[in-house]
């Protein structure tokens, strides 16, 4: 099982980048994303409209205490995986099977977080997105091309040019 | 030589998932971003400026005429390829070594756009974010974790915990 931890989450700034890292959660491959920082009604709203109407069974939630949520985590025996751009290379992340907790930071992280991950890991020691390092790391994770996503309304036929969505 | 061009681009809205746009093409591995839609000089200013302290002689530009760009990229002997939740398997996507210019859409893309691809190809044909699916993409054709980013005025050391960054 795989969560996705998004931390310190502005109702005002953050909306789009949040949906975003609860979107791609979902289709590359995670079970679950909670999102902390400020409650935000409506971004769990659109996320789960999403996965509502596309399928696969995913989940958004909010936690006021992403501590607690992490401590319960590793009782459970996940591991939790933050990831940053100080972080150590890709490679020492082991790859399929594990229970993980994948922590993506928000405006500023704090320093209890690098010391409660299990591996903090870099995409790359440049700045860039955490959109795109989540992506990253869930494609070695999860063989996310073979997933698929059963209960939705509507699902995308691939074609070579243009849109062509059905209904189920 | 990679080339991201982003259609679209809504000053209002956008500025801060163009940027991550810009970065995360930068980070793994593409030569040069192209902006389209709405002119935005604080957008080409900050990306610029990552690239200037971090170094890797990254380009950004703008174009107020994507579709005569993505001609004279063709003349030029690029594919283009373009990056759609409606397209077709990325196992369509051959690897390694053609000059490639990648178009990520904005909030509405055009019809032609589709038209003028040589490839139009999914991330999975699940929505969810441009940065996410643009990630996975230059996963497949860049190998960015042997990337250097020579010239710039600092970088991260990686480390087990916490953060090292130091002036070259």
């Amino acid at each position: 099982m795989i969560i996705v931890l998004r931390l310190g989450h502005r109702r005002s700034r953050d909306q789009r980048l949040s949906t975003h890292v609860g979107l791609t959660a979902r289709a590359l491959g995670a079970d679950e994303i909670v999102y902390s920082g400020e409650s935000d009604k409506s971004l769990l709203k659109s996320v789960r409209s999403v996965a509502e109407q596309w399928g696969g069974g995913f989940s958004a939630a909010y936690t006021s205490d992403w501590k607690r949520f992490l401590k319960e985590k590793k009782e459970d025996g996940f591991r939790i995986v933050h990831l940053t751009m100080y972080g150590e290379p890709l490679t020492k992340l082991e790859e399929k099977g594990e229970d993980t907790v994948i922590v993506v930071g928000g405006a500023k992280v704090p320093g209890e977080v690098y010391e409660m991950a299990d591996l903090n890991v870099s995409v790359g020691n440049q700045p860039h997105s955490e959109v795109a390092a989540l992506s990253i790391v869930l494609d070695r994770l999860v063989n996310w091309e073979a997933k698929e996503f059963p209960g939705g309304e509507i699902k995308v036929e691939p074609c070579e040019k243009g849109k062509r969505v059905v209904k189920r």
